[in-house]
């Protein structure tokens, strides 16, 4: 393996906002014992990110810090005594460095990239040895690099809290980057995703990876009336809800009698009548990404199936500033990448 | 057994609130196959009951109704071909006529007592005959009474809900009939229990039933605050939030990363921020009532530890107004019961 | 409708074996409130049948008998008051007449069909009105008659016990009705399936219904140490073992660390070694069919994705001995189905 | 922090049986980055330490090997960068280093102390930084050195693979440590235990722990029987399998249909007959000790009840193969525990 360069250039976010985003240069830092160093091939962009971007500061955050928990590269150089993996791997970041498995707990929370600890948009990432997953063979590192957030967070509330068996409906609200890989994982498990968007070209794309329904709320503002009618009138067993103003009441009335509702959105808004959560008995759980096995067994299921994270735009490592601005558009379907 | 007389005492409610209940005569019915005749000894009161007589409108019944979900009595008739149970046995009506085990869906919440089908306060009930269970033999009919509504939901929150284990930490709000049954199942479960109430001589009878800690929220308006103190800032592993306005803000603050609410509050009142649902990772599940399954499981453990509920007072059949009366005062610890 | 004729056909079972199989005629019976009259159009057979033909007394059966739990056909009449299912509906009845959700007991047992009571190989089959589940339109009788038993067995075994999940590797043991029908199912799940055969044939027609790998174990001995190579040496997740001679011990070999097995086997013979069940921290479950609840949900899987069980070969009414001999010959693949 | 001595006695495992044991002088190690090096004040015994002892070979150990996988003792020094637990600490050591939480696998396996890695019967102990739990203040070092393996064994199988509910019934074979824990968790659990022994003062003591029954298999050979007898012919709920000639057949005799048995037992000789899970549904786990989250979780349960385990006897540093006779002589009720 070649030697390590001594300096790598890192983003660093250094005020509120994307103006605030700075290309510096740092030292390239040494694993120590259960450490690897994983030079960064990609890193993808979540609206955890912007929002840290945006307001670093509501998150209490210490600047500058290098933003980002998603990325995927290789092992370069390893700690004394770190057998796996080994130097040469392809390996993807775990959003939680501290979370092997089984249930989240405040300590966990402490190591999440990208905003508890430093974060990955660099050239290279220092990583806790047991904090990487294998890449897929038939993944690129542009499309692993896509899994870290939005395909664990996938992962997690279909398969761990909503566990959708085969002839289940799903709810699925946008088309971002964890509503796209809940739909590719929603074919997986037998169900049948209903998808909504304001966009027909965006639920013609939902279509073709296999949405049993859409609709489109822009035409039809009571969205939830039309999921009912769609189940009828029984209502899905399981919302994926990412959030944005009032969604959570109409998901509630969309969803049937005893279903379940994993609610992960960072965009959420506005307050939510309990009332409708116990007369369906109806189970609300909160989800924060996911742990390694879960990635362990997603990248499983991907491998398994050959299935790609859908990537609408790539973006050189220079151009993070335009990649953050293409999320703030949200007119993206499935998920933004920088390259390096 | 003696012949059965051809008529029978029921109260009715023929509008909205307590003066328009009404004693009436009604006959006797006659059970079908798979139907008993229960001669009623004792129905206790539940907040649902008070809701259904203060604005039947609201819940879209069909007046007259007769009134209340629980009720304990003997089997003094039985259907053809009805096996078991055999006239004689003593039994509590199940809330839901057919939630026999197993999830709940909307064919189960058309078969609930007091509302959606009629109601046990009256001398004579007709109930399906798998939709009763016998009553352990050290509860009189008044204990047996309180069962049904209160007993299988504080049940279905702790054990089911809330899968509580020995160690953790549980949260009760207030000293109604679900909170105090809660409570001394809490005690089976080896978990310790913080009670909250605005009265410290209901705190000290908590305290004398084994709470481990308890809040005056006169006294402390912050209570979540109080509560984080007393799990040394961890916060409990459960909480059974019955409602009350503004209780489930403080309620998500007490519960700890990961934890659970069951919620089941017909006092709930006004709105709820769901990002705190996500940021601590919290699922909060709502809760009716319970199956079968579940009253049989509780009856075992009280009988295998003699638990009796607590009743704080006890009516006369005539006085039926008089009891609702004293449930909407809420003076009361535990639950209030009518006896015929 | 039509006027019910007074009489039907019905196989009795006299004593043991094929032989003792008579056509005998009985009045058609009529029934009572919370029963349903179903016009017999199909009937499957299982092992469990051939096993009771072969030997009742094992059993304590009483004689005469009319075998079988499967069938599908339409109601044609049903009991005072009964509103559900209506005359007409096409339907299947339920292996236990008393499971309808949640968990299984003593109870349970006493309501199999053509064993604890009366089965169903005859014109007419008097249910429970609560014991039949409604037929997807895409079945005919005959598929659906394949269901009650195989169908719902395999889908408590893969659903319920394994909670095989997508990616996952799920063993097969042989062509019989429930393998058959769990390796359609495994596709469903997202799980990759190993199927065991001695016959090429069978093995061919299991990868053209999705098997990932096959095994032949006439010629691979050692089948257990093929799958450990098929898993890169780990083992599978999880195995449905329906028996034979030893092959639970080969079943513990060929498991994963920390898997599971469901365990169904009417043909298993032989001793088990329990040190491997340790060793390996593997869970062995027992599964007797399964509830109401999951029938239900396994016609709504097969509706949402057009799965048609798999038949082997139809046989009439009066070729009922014809039907077991080919059964007790074990050359098929899937299900052997009787029309009416 | 006194300056650490160079040297520190231990116990080597030179080849099979006691008599192989050897009192070793080595060097004291240096802890690495996430390493603690733990003064060791208490060590107990468990079979497995003993089969290790007297059969290395058959488990394909290395020798010379450290026995025994429990200890507890105070961090003495900390690996560069570790924070927790700080110098000083009492703690007690994970049997698996390297199992946080969820699920067991293959790696889980290869790192258990006093067999696939170097044991704890020495004057210090390296183990990981997250390999160790802190001791509840209630107990003692030879309290706490209890639990590692007998203590988390009791819990996983009660709480995690039992889910053992207040009312339900469950029988514990003999009185080992694990047994005996397990009786202790039971009461706990507000579970009713029934506790078999050939010895009527072990017995005896096992009521005075809070048994609800005793049965003295030496005068009732058909313990089954009893045990269906005590449990109105339906069978205990639960049964922790510890082993012994010919006990899981009977133990499949004694739980109830859709019971559950966790499986143990180091003892466990001679084969089962499957049909007995199938026939009555029951679950069989094999149970490997647990994780570090269920070590936790019976710390806090021990601490909020004040429960201290049982320990018939102490033996001094220097008396290691005394106790390892003790423990092959088998007359204890409880533990076994070498204090330093």
């Amino acid at each position: 393996m070649a030697k390590l360069p001594a300096h790598m250039r890192a983003w660093e976010l250094t005020g509120a906002g994307i103006d605030a985003l700075r290309l510096a240069e740092r030292p390239v830092p040494e694993p120590a014992p259960g450490e690897v160093l994983v030079r960064v091939r990609a890193s993808s962009l979540n609206y955890r990110d912007l929002s840290t971007v945006r307001d670093p500061h509501a998150r209490g955050l210490q600047l500058p810090l290098v933003p980002n928990s998603d990325c995927a590269g290789e092992v370069v150089a390893v700690g004394a005594g770190t057998e796996s993996p080994a130097p040469g791997t392809r390996v993807a970041g775990c959003f939680f460095q501290r979370w092997a498995d089984g249930r989240i707990d405040a300590g966990v929370m402490e190591s999440a990239l990208g905003g508890a600890i430093e974060g990955v948009l660099s050239e290279s990432a220092l990583l806790r040895a047991d904090g990487v997953v294998e890449i897929p063979e038939h993944l690129s590192f542009a499309q692993a690099a896509t899994l870290p957030c939005a395909g664990v967070t996938a992962w997690h509330c279909l398969v761990g809290v909503g566990a959708v068996g085969p002839g289940e409906t799903v709810l699925l609200l946008g088309t971002g980057g964890v509503s796209v890989m809940a739909l590719q994982l929603a074919g997986l498990l037998g169900a049948r995703a209903i998808v909504t968007s304001s966009d027909d070209r965006k639920l013609e794309r939902a279509r073709a990876l296999g949405a049993w329904q859409t609709v489109n709320y822009r035409n039809e503002r009571e969205w939830d009336t039309r999921v009912l009618e769609l189940t009828a009138g029984q209502g899905v067993d399981f919302v994926l809800e990412v959030g944005g103003a009032g969604t959570l009441a109409r998901s509630l009335n969309a969803v049937r009698t005893g279903g379940r509702i994993a609610l992960i959105g960072v965009l959420t808004r506005g307050q939510l009548d309990p009332t409708a959560i116990m007369r369906k008995s109806v189970g609300v759980q909160g989800v924060y990404v996911g742990s390694r096995r879960m990635f362990l067994d997603l990248n499983r299921a991907l491998a398994a199936h050959s299935v790609e994270p859908v990537i609408e735009a790539s973006f050189a490592f220079e151009q993070a500033p335009e990649a953050f601005q293409a999320l703030a558009d949200a007119r993206h379907f499935g998920k933004l990448v920088i390259e390096l």
